[in-house]
């Protein structure tokens, strides 16, 4: 029998292993370099505070007996070296940050985002998850909305999250999403976060970099309302491949969201396409439709940011119900699958350019 | 025929006269102190740089002549002072900020706020507002969603302002309200303002100290989503009464708008009461009503903030088409005058407090 191991199993062993000098573990200490995993063999890349370490054998000799007691485990290759100066010195401080992120490998980065509140950005975000993920695609849903996130009541998910070997480990959902929001490091979901600007900035940065995503086909950014602090940070410091913009008809809305259009623009990062949300009402007692937000203006938005209309979704009491409730992998709308294959072509396309 | 003078009509009047030494308006230098008008007579206080100044004659003639030839003004009454030392030091440096505030008198500032966005803070501002200036009151809205204002567009009104004598000089809507908003100092309506959080408090601050708001009954502060840099500069340092909180029935909304409501009892500021939007749908069809976004999750807001429910406003297709057309003040529902009435008896009481 072939037993799977994983990158994180790994990381846990030597999680345990301590360095015998300054009895922290080797992944605390920032010692892993690099694991790798192929079928029963596992490589593991080490550096050590200098190269002639009185306890090197003594180190290897229980990282050997750590992974090698794994499950599934036959061959440890091991690589010593050593820390750079600099790295010697940031030892004396605590634990570095970002180091989940050395281990993660993300193949495309998406931020949803809308400029206007209360459009639907995390319904978009957890539909698209969703439909990538019951196609088998690694998802994964990180919460930019440090003060008003929706993702976690959505999926059903309530903190408080785990520290892993290397960062904190983000909940799973029913369909496999890996998921991460500011709501999980609080100690209730209705406390605030009263934070200026800087610290929103660096809550995202470390929401991505401290967080052990591994190996994910899609992370989507679920983007807080406006064009300051949070949408800003993700441009520039996180790896974004391009956006959705999502919109609902009043033109009030769609004026707002022209503003996160040229934002996007002005930063230069590729807009996916434009989800219109909230579109119409179908009356159950007639099977009208009802345009209870008025007639459309998505055009205006599609026109502004040269880009494709993704889907148009209507209004619907079973899908608000839904989301009160921790079901959006539930959710059963003909529009998400079409919305799903649209935005799969278009950023198959991005990633050739 | 009696005519009315205006405090800003005299400030016109003041801006025309020039220290003939600082070839710069009494105005500008701010050595205008005080100006009162009682029926035709006008009493002003001035602060000329130093108390033997050579020009205070010349300076008192002009003065006597522009504000005299005002219609309507039979009295000009002079006090002149002189500037303390530190005064005269800052005249070296640029025109002094918040000059404007010294001539505002703001009996009521109310903060309108949801942490939730897209429920209808800038609706629930734009009913309160117009049903008070209709019964007569003087009102201003200072939209503080410096990323994403609604308030222009609801009005109908569009920039660039205009520069006043002392600051800015707000737009008058259709009845009468006072307006000011990040959107009429932009070039167009869909420019971004991708500032970081700093410089978003400096512009809340600003649009309240560098404004000509005169003598006004009520304030109102339309603020954006989120419990960061806009609520909590205004919350701060703009002397706010008391707080409207704004809610959709959706469970999903309440949890992030309890975080508001932490927040304002964190920081210490009155919740006035609770309004909840987009309630209910009636179908134009049958009639009935549609619960479209749940059943109402109020209660568990209006407990955690231990105050009254002021409103539960329909979805109404009328009132999207009128917000997207600058026609708020034309909207007429029942629900409104109840709301304008519960509001202002909890202001009666806090106000006693």
């Amino acid at each position: 029998m072939t037993q799977t191991i994983t990158q994180e199993q790994v990381l846990e062993a030597l999680s345990r292993v301590k360095d015998p000098e300054l009895h922290r573990s080797l992944t605390e200490l920032n010692m892993v370099r690099k694991v790798e995993v192929r079928n029963n063999d596992v490589e593991i890349t080490l550096a050590i505070t200098v190269p002639n370490c009185p306890f090197v054998n003594q180190i290897e000799a229980e990282v050997r007996e750590e992974v090698g007691a794994l499950p599934g485990v036959s061959n440890v290759t091991l690589h010593i070296g050593a820390m750079t100066e600099e790295e010697r010195k940031r030892l004396e401080g605590k634990q570095e940050e970002g180091t989940a992120a050395k281990y993660n490998q993300i193949q495309h980065v998406v931020a949803v985002m809308s400029g206007k509140g209360g459009v639907g950005k995390s319904l978009v975000t957890g539909l698209l998850a969703t439909a990538l993920a019951k196609e088998g695609h690694r998802i994964g849903i990180l919460d930019a909305d440090i003060t008003g996130p929706s993702i976690p009541m959505l999926f059903g998910l309530q903190g408080p999250v785990e520290m892993g070997p290397v960062g904190i480990r983000p909940f799973q959902s029913k369909t496999g999403i890996k998921v991460i929001s500011m709501n999980f490091l609080l100690p209730s979901e209705d406390q605030p976060v009263i934070w200026r600007g800087p610290l929103i900035g660096r809550a995202i940065t470390q929401l991505w970099g401290d967080v052990m995503w591994g190996d994910l086909d899609y992370l989507f950014v679920d983007l807080p309302p406006g064009t300051s602090d949070a949408a800003l940070t993700t441009m520039q410091s996180l790896p974004v491949q391009g956006i959705v913009i999502v919109t609902t008809p009043q033109s009030l809305a769609t004026m707002i969201v022209r503003k996160a259009v040229h934002m996007a623009q002005t930063v230069g990062v590729p807009i996916i396409g434009v989800v219109e949300n909230m579109s119409y009402f179908v009356c159950p007692d007639t099977g009208n439709r009802h345009f209870i937000f008025g007639p459309s203006h998505v055009n205006d938005v599609t026109s502004a940011a040269s880009t494709t209309l993704l889907a148009q979704l209507p209004i619907d009491p079973e899908v608000a119900f839904l989301c009160d409730n921790g079901g959006i992998e539930d959710i059963n709308l003909p529009a998400i699958l079409k919305m799903s294959e649209a935005f799969s072509t278009v950023v198959t396309v991005l990633a050739k350019k």
